[in-house]
Formats: structure tokens, sequence, C-alpha cells
């Protein structure tokens, strides 16, 4: 809705000034915060060009109808929208993630688009939800679909392509794992005990939903607390009572066993007991060839070790119709104060057939990742905390000695960054000398370059070496520093490959 | 404003289908054409960089208070934000530039950031207009600002800045030009035309205001329509009258010459007839001396014949408060029916010294640039149309044709990706190879890989250039291509050396 003009101009007048303040929700990234995102995804999207998919951005402002409920997060029931009712087009609305405008567009733009549409999509997206510490009302989003096939070989593509993703960021095989399982197992196991009925019936639909609610908690509340919802229903610590989902004691434990597969059995051995839980079903049996099917190709990938068969995976379970992918961290990271971090997944992703469905009446095989682009950027960067520099330097500052010389001095700076050295004019207030090597030390520079009159009459300029420190701490030896003097006049001539072996040093 | 469960929900029943549309006034980039501005950002915030300039990612929502009611261009001034309220947060917005934000973030964290605070911002903004085809309510800038520095070194390293910028994305030296003024000229030219006073008096102003919005029109009504507007008032064409600024014939002849002040004269004989019209206006004084101070320091930096000073760029002299920079590529473009386009200005700015002010009480100095990215990459196109090939490549597309080869299919568009050559697996509708080819002629792409059971018995693969026929249209010499066959079959371990020939031919 457009502000009315008192609303919109109340902080203008000579009262009250507005409180300069980032809204309650959202967040400002800074300096290599910022471009380390924006490398990050440059990385991602040359890893997923390759594999032949397209850059698709489209409006953050979708027709409110176009978005529908369809909230993919199932942990995030009451996640809103923000909307608002425009003059000429009706409700809008911020998009709360990037698969809806996905589906518009492909319902728009269907018969323009090749089949399989493959693309990517990077970019923020919203959530009206209460700010709460650590939850964000603005978030990047980081996703690559295919629009179009049934084919069980696009999620053997998506899961070659994000392994080259996470190392393309600058992770290693062994620092993640990809867990792979697929919806119909759980679906064909529940419908072989009788729990829901391939006419998803009402009630089938209902105790489907009890059932996903319950095993979803099984980090939580343990075997024991998941039988009792699957069961009669479950009395917490503080007395109060979940219903239960009403499953008869066989049904739940048919339940269980398909939750709690062990990890470590073989693939074979874990086939030959899940045809025991789907027994006949027909989507289970669909469910079993699929998952043979993605754990051949992405063993012939080469995959093998890094990609697991998981049917423990559930939290994506409810959300989607079959193929399921979860990748996360195996290394440990702590933060400031060296507590450990639980990072969870990273990405994930999965087979939705339904989206598109909404525009044209038509169900549309579909299936995508989505990489958790800022929970990464924390791991990386609390890993490299005490590890390798970040890639982002610092500038040289050129100080400003004699003001009528400013235009040498930008000179100055102009050579070093044809160089490819960053490199700044002070500009801050006119000042001494040292004033200008506190901004400098501020900036994290790697060295300042002095030229006074004395310089420029000799043609001579002066460089400080402000890393010097820093690097004797950190260096084993001090004396091979110690030589080296952290100031030194130099012809005017040899400042560029002067600093540049500086700098070199430095990294 | 949240919105209701029923407005939200209106849509999601078995009644009517959303419509599949991107909202009036918003639209989507596909391809090449959102990776290609990608590009474009990335090789402007590495110059950025290179000048010591951080990048900054504001939240795209802000306090509505915080956005204030001070839209930059003055030939919008209907332009609105999108606002509402939120349950928690009170009154939230779009925000309308990068500007607003910037002023925001340094208000908010002065104490924490260098002095000056040199940042870049690149990112979509939103306007509340009626969608008007060619007018879209969300676009990218992509901004440069110095804020707290008075020097004009500040602005002279923009200027030097956007040079290297511009020559960054593809444009030469010769395909652009530059001009530089000051707002403090036409104010010390009003002010010695007693048309305005050092007081800043409520009549002054309102002249002021009244001559800026006359000289605004010069390009579209000449100066004979611009005097009478400066002063008695004019009668357009349909006999409707509009208000004249009500200057004395001898000031309206002092402003028309500030405006059409020759631009071919040199530089020494402007400021001359600068130092008459401005006569004894301290400010008028200190607009000459720091344009002196700005044309020396561009002269210096090698820029004099990119680099000039205009007394005539008019437009942006309401808005800022000190010098002005305008961009525009001296090239014509024609779009796809050979139309010649007017392009305008690509990129602009200046000091503006007032925006912290309304947060802190206190002014700060600040100045900056606007890259106009979509207008640029529109020119781009249109040049290069018949021009240079697009750096995105396509495809090459291996096609299935047994799919219980899957696996080994992927496996070479693995191979053909490691060696930095896009590829893909046919994922669409198992069929033909007829319909396979197509699909590949749908993606352009340069070849084509065939693997039937024959070529697997032998070892061997098919290659089929795609890409043949476009290449023998563009040839001089038709004979060179027609000895090359159109398809090849080749030992397996071939694939890759050969397919990276070709593409190497294609580029």
């Amino acid at each position: 809705m457009r502000a009315t003009g008192k609303v919109f101009m109340a902080s203008d007048g000579t009262g009250a000034r507005p409180k300069a303040a980032t809204p309650r929700g959202f967040r400002d990234y800074f300096g290599a915060q910022a471009a380390r995102r924006t490398a990050m995804l440059a990385a991602v999207a040359k890893v997923y060009e390759s594999y032949g998919f397209d850059a698709l951005e489209t409006s953050a402002i979708e027709a409110l109808e176009a978005l529908g409920e369809y909230l993919p997060d199932v942990d995030r029931p009451n996640a809103g929208v923000f909307a608002w009712e425009d003059e000429t087009a009706g409700w809008l609305a911020l998009r709360y993630d990037l698969t809806a405008p996905l589906a518009r567009v492909y319902a728009q733009h269907r018969h323009n688009l090749p089949t399989p549409y493959r693309r990517y999509s990077f970019g923020p997206v919203w959530r009206n939800e209460k700010p709460d510490p650590g939850r964000y009302r603005q978030f990047y989003q980081c996703d690559a679909d295919t629009v179009g096939t049934p084919s069980i070989a696009a999620e053997a593509e998506l899961c070659a392509m994000l392994c080259d993703a996470l190392q393309a960021v600058g992770l290693d095989r062994g620092d993640f794992r990809i867990r792979i399982s697929n919806r119909k197992l759980l679906d064909g196991t529940l419908e072989s005990a009788g729990i829901t009925d391939p006419e998803c019936s009402e009630t089938g639909e209902r105790r489907r939903a009890a059932v996903m609610r319950s095993v979803d908690k099984l980090d939580r509340l343990g075997p024991s607390g998941v039988r009792a919802l699957l069961g009669d229903g479950r009395k917490d610590a503080s007395g109060d009572f979940t219903d239960g989902a009403g499953l008869s004691p066989e049904q739940t434990e048919r339940v269980m066993a398909f939750t709690t597969m062990g990890k470590e059995e073989s693939p074979a051995l874990m086939f030959s007991r899940l045809g025991d839980l789907v027994g006949s079903s027909a989507i289970g049996m669909d469910g079993i060839r699929e998952m043979q099917e993605l754990t051949g190709l992405v063993e012939s990938a080469g995959l093998g070790q890094v990609c697991k068969f998981d049917p423990g995976i559930v939290r994506g379970l409810a959300y989607y119709t079959g193929p399921v992918i979860e990748a996360e961290l195996t290394f440990d990271v702590s933060d400031e104060k060296g507590r450990v971090q639980r990072l969870g997944s990273i990405a994930g992703g999965g087979r939705y057939d339904r989206l598109v469905r909404r525009f044209t009446g038509q169900e549309v095989p579909a299936t995508g990742i989505s990489l958790g682009v800022d929970r990464l950027l924390a791991a990386l960067d609390m890993r490299d905390r005490n590890g390798r520099q970040s890639d982002f330097s610092a500038p040289v500052v050129v100080t400003v000695m004699e003001s009528r010389r400013m235009g040498e001095y930008l000179a100055m700076a102009a050579e070093l960054r044809a160089a490819c050295v960053r490199a700044e004019v002070y500009l801050g207030k006119p000042g001494s000398l040292r004033s200008q090597l506190k901004y400098a030390d501020g900036r994290c520079s790697p060295a300042a370059v002095i030229a006074g009159s004395d310089e420029f009459e000799k043609g001579q300029v002066t460089i400080k070496d402000l890393a010097l420190g820093a690097r004797m701490a950190r260096s084993a030896s001090r004396e091979e520093w110690q030589e080296r003097p952290s100031q030194v006049t130099i012809p005017r001539a040899g400042m560029v490959a002067h600093i540049r072996q500086m700098v070199a040093a430095e990294r």
C-alpha cells in the first residue's frame, strides 16, 4: 500500500530525528563479508553454468496469488509473507523463496523454454516472521532446479553438481557428506502397514501427517518418545499431553524400523529390508527402483564415498514427493569463544512434482537443490579464523603530505592499481603523518607511501611497512624480519616493484 | 502489512487458477541476460575494490522514517515507495535507492567506519510508480560513494574510477564522455544577479527552484522557451499558460549566459567568463576554485580528453550541492528494427552534503556516482548484436541413446566440464536422435555427443558438429568448412580433445 503523505513525511520536519537503525530482523553486510558472499555465489554459478543450468532472475515482488501458501520449510508452519495492496496491481508480496517464482515463470514461459529447463537463481527472500535472535526476515537463497523431466538422472546430476559447487567454494571432499533418500519409501512403508491407502483417503492423509510430525521429532525425543507419539500419545516433562497418531503397536514398529534403519548397513541389505517394509505397495516398489538407480548412478560417477543412501533423512520427506538430498559438513567449527557450533544442513533438496500444477492444472516433474549460503559462509569463516588468510586484501594507503601535490598522489595510487595492488589516497582530515598512519592501520594496510617536499625534490618516495609487526609475530624466525627496516626511501621509479614484492611476501 | 488468511489463500482452493504473469512494472531476466549483468557487476566491483572502496550490502527493507522523502531524481517528483505497516516493527518500506540506506548505515556505524568511508553497493531498488512501458518498478543501481571528506580529490578519484569501470565492462576510451560541473557556479550566478541571496531567504529559494525547473527544459523548449519561463511565463502550443519565474530581463540573460556557455571554449576562457557571472559571490568563487582544482587533477591523471568541464549539465544541479559528474555514450546504437536509440546518461553523480544530517544533526560531506547498469547492458547488447559473440557459451549436449547407459553419459558430460567445456546430458522425453538433436539446436549447442550400442561396443563416440551451418554462413571461404564432415566417429578417449578443438574454432 502506498504510504499516505502524512506518514511518509512524518520525520522530515524540524522535529525529532529518525533513528539510524537496521530494522529488527534485518542485517547489513560490510566489506569482505559482502564481497566474500559475492565471490562464493560467482564460484557456484560457474559450476552450475558448466552443467548447462541457465541463470534466472525474477523480480522480488510477485502477485500474491502467484505465490500461494506453499511454504517449503515444514519447521516453519507459521511463516508468512510481506504483502500489501497496490493501487494498480492488486495484492503484491515479496517472494518467500525462489521456487514459487520458478513455478510462475515456467508456467508463463514454458513454450519458449527448453524441456527440461535447468535453471539457477540466487537472491534474497523475505519471511514475515517475528524477529528472533539468529532468525532473519531477509536471507539469501541459492537454488538450482530441473523442471520437466521425471528421470532420476536429474538427481544424480544435482548430487554431482552439489559436490563440485562445495569444492569450488573451498571445501575438500572429506569436509561434507551428502545423504540421499526417497519419500516414496516411507509412503510405501505406511501403505504396506495399512496406515495410509493408495486412494489417499482423508483418514489416511491425516495419519500420514501425524506420522510425519512424530518422526520429525526423532532427534529431540528419541525412539521411545516417537513411539509414544505414533501410538496413544505422550505426556511431556511439564505434564502436557500430546495426542498420538493412533497406530497399532505393529504399525508403530514398522514405522520405527524404517526411521531407525542402520546407516552403516550395506546398500544390498538395506534394499532387502526395505523390500520387506514396503511389501507389495506400488509406490514403495517404485521408490526402491528409483533409489537403486540413483545409488548406481552416484556410484558410477565416483561419488559413492561422499554421497550415501540414508533412509533416515525424514525432515524433507513431508514436502518432497520423490528423491530427497541433504548435505552437511563433517567438521566441527567453533565460535569466537571456542564453543563448538552445530551447523546442521548446508544444502538440501529433492523432487516436488506438484508445483506448476497450481497454474496450469498439469503436473510437471521438478527437482532441485538449495544451498545455505549464509550458513556455509559462517562455517568457512569459523574454520578459517586461525587458518588461511582472506582473499580480500587491504589497500595500500598513499599519504598526503602536501595537498597541492594531490595530482601526484592520485597518480601513485593509479600506478599501484595498474599493477593489481589495491590502493587509495588518504582523503581524511588533513593532518600529521601520525594521524594518516593511524588511518592506514585502521584499514589494515600492508604499506603506506609517503612523499613530502624532500622526496619530491630528490625524485624519491618513502615506503613504510605496516604489516611488519604482524609478520614478525607470526614468523618462526624473528631475525629474518628484523633485518628488514620498517621504512625505506627509494627512487620513485621503483615504488610499484617494491610494494608488489612487499604485498607478495605478506600473502 | 501481513495479509489476512483469507486474501492469502484465495487462490489455493480448487477454484480458479492463479494467473502465471510477471506483475505489471516488473520483469524477469533469463540466461545470458542475467549472467551478463552479474559479470558486468563483478568487473565493476573489481575496479571499485582496487580504489579502496569496500562492499556494503544493506537489507532491502528499511524503517520508513529512515528513508525520508528525499528522492534523488528531479524528473520523478511523484515517485513513491512501497511501504506497509508491520506488526512488530512499525512502518517498513522497500528502499528506493542505495543512498538513503548509506546515510542510515553511516549514521549508525560512523564510529566504527574509516573516515572517509569509501563504499560501493549494487542491488535492486523499488519505486512505487504507475507501471509504464519502459519504466520499471524494480531496477538495479550500482553506486560508489565517499562519505566524510570535503576534498575535491574525491571527485577526481570518482572520475578516474568511472573511466576504469566503463573500460572494464568493454567500452573503449572513445566510446564515452564524462562531463563535470559544479552546482556552486549556478548558485553564484543567481546570487550575483540578485535572484537569490546568501541568507537563503524564502523568496530567493522559491526563485531558485523556479529557475532550476526552467533551465531543466532547455533540451525540450530551446533558449527562447526557457527565456520565457525565466521571465513572465510561457504559453504552449495547446494554449496553456505556465507562470514565469519573474526575473528581470537582465537577470534572465545572466542565467541564459550560464546555461548556454560554449562547450568548445577553452577552460581558461570559461573560467574568466564564469568569474564575470559570479562576481563577488562567495559561493560562486568557491565553485570556480573547486572546478579549477578538479579540472587540474583530472588533467594530470591523463583524463583531460575524456572528462571535460561543461557548465551546461543542469539536470543534476538541483539535487547536488557541489561538483556534478555525468557520463554518456558517444556512439549511436540502433534497436532490432534499425532505429537509432538515444541512450542518454549512463552514469552520474556528484556531491550532496546534507544527507546524513537527517539522522545526526551534523552535516557530513559526501560524494558519489551511480552507474546505469541496465541501460549500459542494453547499449552493449545493441552494439554487439552484429559484432562480437557473447561470452556465455551454449552447452554441448550428450544425447541418450540407451537409457541403461545413463551413468556413462553422465561421465562424458563430467569429462567435458573438467576440460572447461559447458556440457549437459539430454534429460528430455526419451525419444529419437532426431528429437534430441532438435533440443540441442534449441539450446544453440555447438556439438552433440552420440553413443549407441555400436559405439560402446567399439569403444568409440560420434560427434556431430551443430554449429557448422552457422559457421559456413559466416565464413568467407565456404570450401574451408565444407571439407570438414559434420559428423565424425572417433575413439572414445579422443572425445574431449576433439570437442575442445571444435569449441575453440567456434569462438
